[in-house]
């Protein structure tokens, strides 16, 4: 193997170059404290700075004041937190209203309804998933309406969000966070695992409206209580601490990149360029979303036959193009590209896809 | 600050310095793939087999077998687990036997009432938790005794934990976890927040029964099941990566060393270094917990005035002996010395502290 190939694993995934070899110094030596970041207190000064800085530098990229939202860092990953939404906010006698749009929206929906009412407000289920539902059932007065803005299992992505009102917006954007523009000031809490696009596994960043946190339920155990956190700045234990030090990294990179704006432009060039190849195979690489439903981040497509598929990722990985295989519930193929994906990557991939359809 | 200090922080604590080394290696380049851990597919060939290799030298260490009990590696930390385990055995009806023997164990009792009721089978807090409970009022029948098995903040240490006889024992290890022998077959549940003794941040250890996991209630939120993670071999979602593996290579050096009975050795040198030390002090340096429940782990102890406390604690630093504070709840001094300190670090601090008591 060469020292770095191209990973299109779906999560965990690939991390700027620049941010890998920053933190294996980190992990060594962490602010020349002569001690690794996973073995400084979480109370010395040190890491606070580093804390609160990521903290910071996440609502800029976002756009988001400190005033309204706060960022919290917590373990367990999104999946606890499909859980500790409806803990905290699906209240006595209320409905919360879920599109479901991939088989993490479906797990977010079993959650809920452990602790209350579900409105099943839109589903692309009876299509396997492979396009973005545009109209929405809401529910009038409905506790809060859940979203995902990315589906990694079927490569599709939401861009046009429900129009919610007065209604609170909760959306996992775990596989598309940062990777795009977006008014999320539209949400009152976001919540996405570090090991898609900024991060290692082992964090999930929740970015809450104060306002709303203020209203939650009283009656939640206490690590599941959204207070809990914020009452502590994310500090009422211990927090995931080196994964919290490269999502600082990662936020860093995205600084210097020139914020979502240039990130959202170099996701375009990237799949523009892989897509427009597919759809030019006629018909040999087939895009399994719907055009205009297609996801930035995880391209998924078939080949003509399962055979060619087995074929396909297994060539890829000899050509240290890693990781080409489909989420195993859906079959196929898929290549993500997240943020950290360079150009150079998918050009190597798209060479690969001509040579592979040449020969086969 | 030189390269490496000596770290006496309570957690997140001093690792071994190979492991730190070597972490560093696989932050790069884990297994010669061209990817960092932080980068790897949970679902790779590579990343399954370092993640069972060090579930099962963990129970290799502990003397115990994979089919009676499964190693789960959680987010969350050691204070979910407070939620989790009332979630999953406090049984309507039932009472939860509770050893009180620090702020820890509070903490874990204030969530086993949130789902039902909870005796305290033995407590010290009439004298600030100075002292290990040596008599325990069990409930016949309880749902599960919870201990803690050592306490960060106070420096005690359990010795003789209770014979619960059929009732299922259940300890948080978190602070003293590998640090020595211990009949681990005695206990149904033990959990560990890794930052101690064990790893980085991030991720806790439970090692469960398997025959008292199947008993677990049915109705508790996915990610809070134990029978969820058993059933999947604690991959149900992303693990923190990371963090496990360096709980993997902390498993490696611990074998190393030649299993608990050395690391206990070591430890068992270490604290009698220090301890002796302030014995032989002239009160200068007092010991605040009862000698026969003192830690091997946490060795806190006061000044004789908060003036001088704080003076011990500044020019400690200034000779790269760091983080020698006591928790903000107790105030004084502490040492944390850890399976991974070595015996140079406590013979510095016991230098140390003659110097400045000559000078003070």
């Amino acid at each position: 193997m060469p020292e770095r190939v191209y990973n299109f694993f779906a999560g965990p995934a690939t991390l700027p170059y620049d941010v890998v070899k920053e933190a294996s110094k980190g992990v060594v030596n962490f602010s020349n404290m002569g001690m690794s970041i996973m073995e400084v207190s979480h109370r010395s000064a040190q890491f606070d700075s580093m804390f609160c800085e990521t903290q910071k530098n996440m609502l800029n990229i976002m756009g988001l004041s400190e005033d309204e939202y706060a960022v919290l860092f917590l373990g367990g990953g999104a999946s606890t937190q499909f859980c500790a939404v409806p803990f905290n906010f699906l209240k006595n006698g209320m409905t919360a209203d879920y599109v479901v749009t991939g088989g993490w929206a479906k797990k977010a929906v079993k959650e809920a309804k452990f602790f209350g009412d579900v409105n099943i407000a839109a589903s692309s289920e009876d299509a396997n998933f492979s396009y973005i539902p545009k109209k929405f059932n809401l529910t009038p007065g409905a506790a809060y309406v859940h979203t995902t803005s990315n589906n990694t299992l079927v490569g599709t992505q939401m861009k046009n969000f429900p129009e919610t009102g007065d209604v609170p917006m909760v959306c996992d954007m775990s596989s598309g966070f940062l990777s795009r523009k977006l008014d999320f000031s539209k949400f009152s809490l976001i919540y996405a695992g570090a090991q898609k696009n900024i991060g290692p596994a082992g964090v999930v960043a929740v970015i809450i409206r104060r306002s709303w946190a203020d209203q939650a339920n009283k009656e939640v155990p206490t690590m599941l209580s959204y207070a809990t956190h914020l009452g502590k700045n994310s500090l009422f234990n211990t927090p995931p601490a080196l994964p919290v030090y490269v999502v600082g990294l990662v936020m860093k990179w995205i600084l210097e990149q020139g914020g979502l704006e240039a990130v959202e432009t170099a996701n375009v060039k990237k799949a523009g360029l892989l897509y427009s190849y597919m759809d030019d195979s006629n018909g040999f690489y087939r895009g399994t979303a719907e055009k205009d439903s297609r996801s930035l981040m995880n391209v998924t497509f078939r080949l003509p036959s399962e055979e060619l598929e087995k074929k396909f990722i297994a060539e890829g990985a000899e050509n240290d193009l890693i990781g080409l295989k489909g989420h195993r519930s859906v079959g196929g193929c898929r290549a993500s590209i997240y943020n950290a994906m360079p150009y150079e990557g998918v050009e190597a991939l798209v060479e690969f896809m001509k040579k592979f359809k040449a020969a086969n």
